[in-house]
């Protein structure tokens, strides 16, 4: 629910590129460059909001052992000559981009937390010139960097060292749209907005939502397997993709590009795509299962006295709100500290541990009021619930709303923020914040937590007044640790990108992760297609 | 919706073992047997309610080119001795199964289509005895069918020949149930009913429902992706199975069983064994998201006038009904009369050329009859709709169901019935029981169509008095064709097996099916696990 402000932010940076994201960011170090780039900036050292630090360069000598997050070495791929770029000019004339200027905001993430140093984009409009392209870097050795919107957080969508960026930018079109079944087909470059405002105008949404939709593009939400804030309601893109056309790394077109709500013949080879970040193949179209717009929008925001509590009323609501229940969120007693010391936003309720974000969307908006009052009646009369307040308009559902979303903003202004996105069983979710409070003790500035309740998502946040690399060493490895005991998954939504890849073993089993390389050679060999990330460096 | 009816049929099969379901089906057919069989009985030529032609046995010269249907050579596998009998019966005492009688039911499909000659039926009940049964078998060659429920309509869960098999029947246990987000862990032999069970006393149920619930299990569920009647309200399982753990070839078990909604770290591994049909590996335990358990059904039996006027009731109705639909099923006006002639069951409303069974599911039992009515009125009204009826009390609601669940049974009543499972893209579903109709002319004694409009679903049957190669040779592969021609599925929800495997290039392009042999590959390049299945003979 970080929605507006991701694009407000992103608005506001694509205004003042480069510069930091708020005071509290630290400025970006200009370092020595291997030999060949002419790039002049290296990853910035931030490991409290990306995990990520620089590689390290070495003359000579023993080398340390290399921390999880470092930058891995630039592996031996070909580097682009001018017969190349004539080649792609071939192709796609007028859109094969090495203007360092348009190229800047290809090699730099939306976080401003790594880049790359790419001297070539690409922007094909076609499946066909993606696959001419693909199939020449695969017979050349040239890596390539798949890139949709470049709103992951992860590192995964921008070149590590001189990659060929592939953008999807310019494949923008629908394809079709079936009015009956609700199915959507389209290029992997639609921006999820563009696509949503489309639907509208056909009594339809998008089974997905996201902060980032007025850049991200369907194409990057089907390769990162974005959750998002419909995932409550409609599932997860698993489900409701139907179908996909991918290029693979040799150029080959796979067509699964399905538009069929059942299909049983064989293995389902669009879900090795779903969520592979690019690593697989390089997706460019989609076809997806799209629910019609609701008729009606309410929001609730309640509080707790305890966690117990809040997992009580979230019982209470699946069984009372059941199938209009479209979100269940929550944020703590802290994050609430935050908005009215940072933003001055005011708590619209009593002072309590715990708030709740309940959304219903239905198709009666009278039946919808009475299933929620009817709830809130049983709610409050247990004293599962000790205050609350409902909105039914949209100026004060947005304003609800905000004490949500607002949270991340918030953080940015409290000081230094080390952000992790933690999948853990329901019941769990609160006692990771409890602990690492009590672990940190008065080492942290603030630990809040806030998250998706319904998805068993925790946002855990923790500030101190300025980068801290002791405070860190505290949190890290304690919070994988701890993740990892309770089955948790080290990354809900984000992916793995480059920043994660190598803690992919606290949710993942080594048999698991081996059998990842092995997909991975099987379908892309020499390893072109977004080197660097996703698997850990002892597969690569 | 042809749940009882299957259950009735496979208890009273199981009284009167190897007895024709109804006088319409041919007798089993004796033939002589490979060497090395001990069995009496090889498949019976059933072409028209399952497709496959027994395999020709020939005493040498010129081989003719083999029928896509007819069952493939026997491949090199080691054959059991007696010291192998030995190991299994050390591994599992007093469940390592040589008696032919008991033998025979897991050597036959429920259908009675086809059979293999397994002399060794293994009852692991753990997935450490499964590890270390299929660590032996590879290492022995030795070739393994996996078998749940026995169940399968497509001859996927019996052996061709003799590989041993191996039941998932004694793995029975939950594991878990979370009741705050509703997410089940068991063993892969749960059958789905107990399941069903067991969730209703949790105010829970099963996101997925089939006509053979009371035998099949919830590992053969996933290892066929089946689809059944919630699909329309709950997705399919590759968005509801959280979970899997799966003992791979060489005996390694594959640790997935994850109890999270989300999860993005790396390729999501589990959806390659949703589907597979037991070919990358044996599904031992799983972990599913349960919707609860909703307080009100009601059921609406409605006539249209044309398959035009159906789809927009269908369109009308999502928008009305909402988030309360459950199921969108349709007959066409043949099969009333095969319900009225056969089984003697009336008409409750005026003939018309289509029927609907609507089903809503919800937490408000008056707001879904609000829905309801007022959904009704609007489709009356607007003409869409000629008649009606609806019922909410249980009796009414079953007698309206078995108009949709017994056209099977009338079928068989009907004569010899020649079978097709249909996924079209929704506007397309009836045409092909138009074109079909034209094109056989008289050859044929009914052509007719039900199914589930919800999920795009065709169950296309044709009759015969007798079988008739003839009539076959006028329906294959004319069906095939007309599906591929709209980009349909030849099989929406009965997976492929032994009798389809050769028909799915009609579905898949080349380039995907020559994929899947890699992941076959990959994950069993002794291609020990249930041979014959699921791939074209091809890629075997």
């Amino acid at each position: 629910m970080a929605g507006l402000l991701h694009r407000r932010l992103r608005l506001r940076t694509a205004l003042r590129w480069l510069s930091p994201l708020s005071t509290a960011s630290p400025p970006a170090v200009v370092r020595t460059l291997p030999p060949g780039f002419s790039s002049s900036l290296l990853q910035t050292p931030r490991p409290g909001s990306c995990g990520v630090r620089c590689r390290e360069l070495h003359a000579g000598g023993e080398r340390p052992t290399p921390s999880p997050a470092a930058t891995p070495e630039r592996r031996p791929f070909s580097r682009v000559t001018p017969e190349d770029l004539a080649f792609f000019s071939k192709i796609i004339p007028g859109r094969t981009i090495t203007d360092p200027d348009i190229l800047e905001a290809s090699n730099v993430d939306w976080l401003k937390s790594v880049r790359g140093f790419s001297e070539v984009l690409l922007r094909p409009q076609t499946t066909e010139e993606v696959s001419q392209i693909l199939g020449y870097c695969n017979s050349r050795n040239l890596a390539v960097s798949p890139q949709g919107g470049n709103t992951g957080l992860v590192g995964g969508s921008v070149p590590v060292y001189d990659e060929i960026i592939l953008s999807t930018a310019l494949m923008n079109n629908v394809l079709n749209f079936d009015s009956v079944s609700g199915i959507l087909s389209c290029q992997a470059g639609c921006v999820l907005e563009s696509l949503s405002l489309y639907l509208e105008d056909r009594d339809y949404i998008m089974p997905l939502d996201l902060g980032a939709k007025g850049s991200c593009q369907i194409g990057g939400n089907v390769a990162t397997n974005a959750g998002g804030l419909r995932l409550l309601r409609y599932g997860s893109l698993r489900g409701t993709v139907l179908g996909l056309e991918v290029v693979l790394a040799d150029g080959k077109v796979l067509d699964c590009l399905a538009t069929l709500r059942k299909d049983n013949t064989g293995y389902d080879l669009k879900q090795l795509f779903i969520g592979s970040e690019g690593t697989l193949g390089v997706i460019t179209a989609v076809t997806i299962l799209c629910p019609r717009k609701p008729k009606a929008v309410n929001v609730a925001f309640l509080g707790c006295e305890s966690f117990e509590q809040l997992l009580q009323t979230f019982q209470l609501c699946r069984g009372m709100l059941g199938e209009i229940l479209s979100a269940f969120e929550f944020l703590d007693r802290e994050c609430m500290r935050l908005l009215n010391t940072h933003l001055k936003l005011a708590n619209p309720i009593t002072d309590c541990p715990f708030y709740i974000v309940i959304e219903t969307s239905g198709s009666n908006p009278t039946h919808d009021e009475e299933k929620l009052h009817q709830f809130l009646e049983e709610a409050m009369t247990s004293s599962q619930v000790i205050d609350g307040t409902v909105a039914t308009e949209e100026a004060k559902i947005k304003a609800l709303w905000s004490l949500r979303e607002r949270v991340t903003e918030a953080l940015t202004h409290d000081g230094f923020t080390y952000k992790y996105d933690i999948s853990l069983p329901v019941e769990r979710i609160y006692q990771l914040v409890t602990d690492m409070r009590e672990h940190l003790g008065d080492r942290a500035k603030s630990v809040v937590g806030y998250g998706h309740v319904g998805d068993g998502n925790l946002h855990l946040n923790i500030t101190s007044p300025t980068k801290d690399p002791d405070l860190l060493a505290s949190i890290e490895p304690f919070v994988y640790e701890w993740t990892a005991r309770f089955q948790g998954s080290i990354s809900a939504e984000h992916g793995l990108g480059l920043k994660k890849r190598n803690y992919i073993y606290y949710s993942k089993a080594s048999l698991a992760v081996a059998l990842m390389g092995n997909i991975k050679t099987m379908l892309d060999p020499k390893g072109i297609l977004n080197p660097y990330k996703t698997l850990p460096d002892d597969l690569q």
